[in-house]
């Protein structure tokens, strides 16, 4: 058996997220899909770095699955593309020792949260970026805010309160903001992120540069390590898993 | 009554075209139910410059319709945004003199076409933009063919053989070929066009850029006035309603 790592991007707007889901249409069941057809109707269990939500996208999700199929790195990732539905494409498909392991191997993660801010959101971008009504934000104070959130932190307040982790700390290595055109860019690096971590951040962020929140006022919404003391959960369709870092 | 003229871009992915069909959705169905229920059920009949296909696109489309309503233009874009769903935008609607009409007073339209040239096709492009699988045309080659285009000419040949149209002779301004990235746009502007006929050029030129045929092929095509000497119709999807000029 040949252990495969592969990058892929989707667009999830028509998925119920990435995971398996009874009943659901979801990247992972679609990926199953096509390569247990390639293996003459065996499964084959596919992981990703992590799950991703409905309507959140990745132009860099990473999965690895086994294989016994003898077809190089190249092509693989062609049949793979030929036969998988358009809104998911494999961008890169290469051998790793069997010790690789798509979620346990991860070393840090970058997502990109985007809003529109144009007066009037173009129609292409309805699915693709969080629509501001022409709201622009202050971005000096949400990048005065976001150098709080750097550093290693429990970050209790920044998870959806119905999660299993215990270890709420993690380390936010890099925010930046960035206009693009009238489009707001959030990315954000860190070793691991919680459950709607990023969303949390991207909302409360968006509160301090509208005005609903100082700057300062991040540093003990941390300590309090309380999610209510956040803001609010922004919404997914803005999100993208962008690049996933591995120590291999 | 005032008559308003409206800009307005949709999104052609989830529409079966611009013109009412029974039974399908339809971006004038959308408008006109909008401001049906803002004129309180009367029907209000929309205009546009012109039809546009299923899948097609628009930035720039322009309608216009008659209104017994007195909100000030800025409100009644508002009022139409919020009610319309979210693949169709107004982006702007002004008052225009009763001899103003959306389609006869036209003087010229332009369209945008374009193809994503990269080896894999992005997800969030593929109802945006035509995939190539990685070709990448001499345009040098769809710019010298290009000249042949440009004039008044009867463009029997680029012109969709179920046509009910007896007069096929229009001007073509401007055809430009540029690279965004790994996209190639394609501009077209002239005062009129055929059905299909922005297609068929598109599909033509590719097949010049691609060495299918010769870029000096073209003048002999337009002069033969036959639809079956012509390329294929290039796929509706990359074809783009930017502007629609008016001699008022």
């Amino acid at each position: 058996m040949r252990r495969l790592k592969a990058i892929i991007s989707y667009d999830g707007t028509n998925f119920a997220g990435y995971q398996v889901q009874p009943g659901e249409r979801t990247v992972q069941l679609e990926l199953e899909k096509v390569l247990s057809i390639m293996h003459k109707g065996e499964p084959v269990k596919v992981t990703a770095s992590g799950r991703t939500d409905a309507r959140v996208h990745a132009t860099g999700q990473t999965i690895h699955f086994d294989t016994r199929l003898m077809i190089p790195c190249e092509k693989y990732m062609k049949a793979l593309n030929v036969q998988l539905p358009r809104d998911i494409r494999v961008l890169s498909v290469e051998e790793v020792p069997d010790d690789f392991h798509a979620r346990y191997s991860v070393s840090g993660k970058r997502y990109r949260y985007i809003w529109s801010c144009e007066p009037i959101q173009s129609p292409f971008r309805r699915h693709y970026t969080v629509e501001t009504n022409g709201t622009k934000p202050d971005i000096g104070a949400m990048q005065e805010a976001a150098k709080s959130i750097i550093g290693t932190h429990d970050f209790s307040c920044f998870c959806a309160a119905n999660t299993s982790v215990v270890d709420k700390v993690r380390t936010v290595t890099k925010i930046e903001l960035v206009w693009h055109g009238e489009e707001l860019h959030m990315t954000i690096e860190g070793n691991g992120f919680l459950y709607n971590m990023v969303r949390i951040i991207a909302g409360t962020l968006w509160e301090v540069g509208t005005g609903k929140r100082e700057a300062e006022s991040l540093a003990k919404i941390i300590e309090s390590k309380d999610r209510n003391k956040a803001g609010k959960t922004a919404p997914a369709h803005g999100l993208y898993l962008e690049k996933v870092y591995y120590e291999l």
